[in-house]
């Protein structure tokens, strides 16, 4: 990857019990997978010794320091968003030996009894990553006067690769030379990119504002820019996320994320059906700013629960109900979708 | 009017300057059309000595003590939510005479200095409106089980008169004997009713949770829920509020509000065009829950920009339009709205 390096950061990313698990250490995959060149080593105990594309796994914070962290990333979710005793335990180890801490969990490290006393003992920063900007406000406009094309993830549920997908896109768009922004609206996005606003933990009044915020930082950035969706929009939980964000991030197009398989919204004890795709895309289309109407430009299936068989059969009826161009980006790369993408850009 | 008081509050407004105007002074006026029980006294200096609605005006808090109030309330949104200096003063005042404060705006009241101290010292109580409670979580699907018929009313914009089109058809329920709830979402909303959730000061992650605890707590009171709407579903700034309180509340009927004349969304930079109400009707439903898809039972029509005839007029237009039984509850009383949305309960 001839990207360059994002920052002068050396990651241990603590991923304690759950490295190999997609959904609780989405945070340690992502930044493995996207931010490979800034991380040093992992925490792991049970697989303490092995080493994951190049990166050694090690057992306590000790073992760590040979590969000389600079920075201790919090890289699962733990139960409640909450850190258990041990996980207190582990991160003092690691402030005891100078290192940073980034935290993306709705727990703030400011909270945990002792640990900032500790943090200034030691000289380490202490930084969560959810904790959004003390100066935002509503919405202005501004993000209808940003100078780049603005692409927007959205989706038929929550976790099902919006921000997988929008990354796939931003680095191909990079390896061609494109001016390719990521623009990262949750812990693991701004984990990943080392910017961005965490937007569901705005308050609802200036949800907007802050999108409109990234948009207008992404635009000095580059000129082609990938913001990371959340939510649904017919999510029970979580929809107003999701239009908010729809409607500050201003997008000129949407790639609309699906997971093969997925027919009920998951974590919602409703239990509520997904919508179909044709009528994800018409419901989107519809929903978008009356002053900026966006279009769907093509549509990301996250086919890694089927075989390669079942995903070329999915891609093809995706295509086929829609009328769109379909691919998996992960399983069968994101050119064909980056290039529909482009052949709308103005 | 029958309806039983709802506290022993003893109000003094305080709307210093703008008891008049009906934008500046929303929760005075709000509070002085539905809660006119519990104003003992509104403070406006420039017209002391006048009375409206049987409330004296007074000019200082020294004159309103005659009338034995024992609340002072913010009528008012003073510039940028925040209180100048006279107002400190005046605030300082009211508790120095021993008056609790409830306050709306986004500043809180224990922010003003030596506010607090004085408060406590004379035994005063402080009451932010806004505050949000402290133990919001996300939504658990406990709306679908509340044992009521849940109305939302919606709009075209904000600040067209939703509030108030469900405060009267609540009244005119409650005077017809039925069990009938206002569920206010907002500050003036909640000044009146004394109770409920400002949900645009809730982290966006909790928002529909927030409109979830405000039905079940309205199904405890009665099992005709009138919910206060917010925003507009395209509006670029607070689309996010509108659609999380319409998944979070999960109505099974909408009122669509609409202002007589308003084309482009208010206090809007990007000036966005208004959606025609044929398009608001089908939009609202297709964005209800898949698992309470709601109808629009009426449309509430603010008419008061225009004369008697013109109000007619855009009613009989508004009702060609949608099909829907369309009336102005201010202008013309809440009966018909009301006998339209009775006739779909279940």
């Amino acid at each position: 990857m001839s990207v360059a390096r994002v920052s002068e950061k050396r990651y241990l990313i603590l991923a304690e019990e759950f490295s190999h698990d997609p959904h609780y250490a989405k945070t340690a995959r992502g930044v493995m997978r996207y931010r490979r060149d800034d991380v040093v080593a992992m925490l792991d105990s049970p697989r303490a010794g092995e080493s994951e594309d190049g990166v050694p796994i090690v057992g306590t914070v000790d073992e760590a320091l040979a590969f000389e962290p600079n920075t201790a990333l919090v890289g699962v979710v733990t139960q409640g968003g909450h850190f258990p005793g041990d996980w207190q335990e582990l991160l003092k180890s690691c402030v005891s030996h100078g290192l940073d801490l980034e935290n993306g969990l709705h727990v703030r490290l400011r909270d945990i009894p002792g640990l900032p006393e500790l943090a200034m003992q030691h000289g380490a920063e202490l930084r969560d990553l959810r904790e959004p900007p003390a100066d935002l406000s509503t919405a202005t406009g501004e993000n209808l006067e940003v100078d780049a094309t603005i692409v927007l993830t959205v989706g038929s549920d929550c976790a099902i690769g919006k921000m997988t997908a929008i990354c796939e896109l931003d680095l191909e768009a990079r390896r061609r030379g494109l001016k390719s922004v990521f623009v990262p609206t949750g812990q693991t996005g701004v984990a990943i990119a080392g910017w961005g606003i965490s937007v569901d933990a705005v308050v609802s009044d200036f949800l907007a504002g802050a999108a409109e915020r990234l948009v207008v930082e992404g635009g000095k950035r580059g000129n082609l820019l990938w913001v990371e969706g959340q939510g649904a929009i017919l999510h029970p939980i979580y929809s107003g996320v999701t239009v908010g964000l729809m409607h500050g991030s201003a997008p000129h197009l949407y790639v609309l994320c699906h997971e093969v398989g997925r027919t009920v919204v998951e974590g919602d004890p409703t239990e509520s059906p997904i919508l179909s795709l044709s009528e994800l895309v018409d419901l989107y289309e519809r929903m978008s700013l009356k002053l900026r109407p966006a279009k769907v430009a093509a549509i990301a299936l996250n086919t890694s629960s089927v075989s390669e068989d079942e995903a070329r059969q999915a891609i093809a009826a995706a295509e086929e109900e829609t009328g769109l161009p379909t691919d998996d980006p992960v399983r069968f790369g994101a050119e064909r979708l980056l290039d529909s993408v482009l052949k709308l850009v103005r």
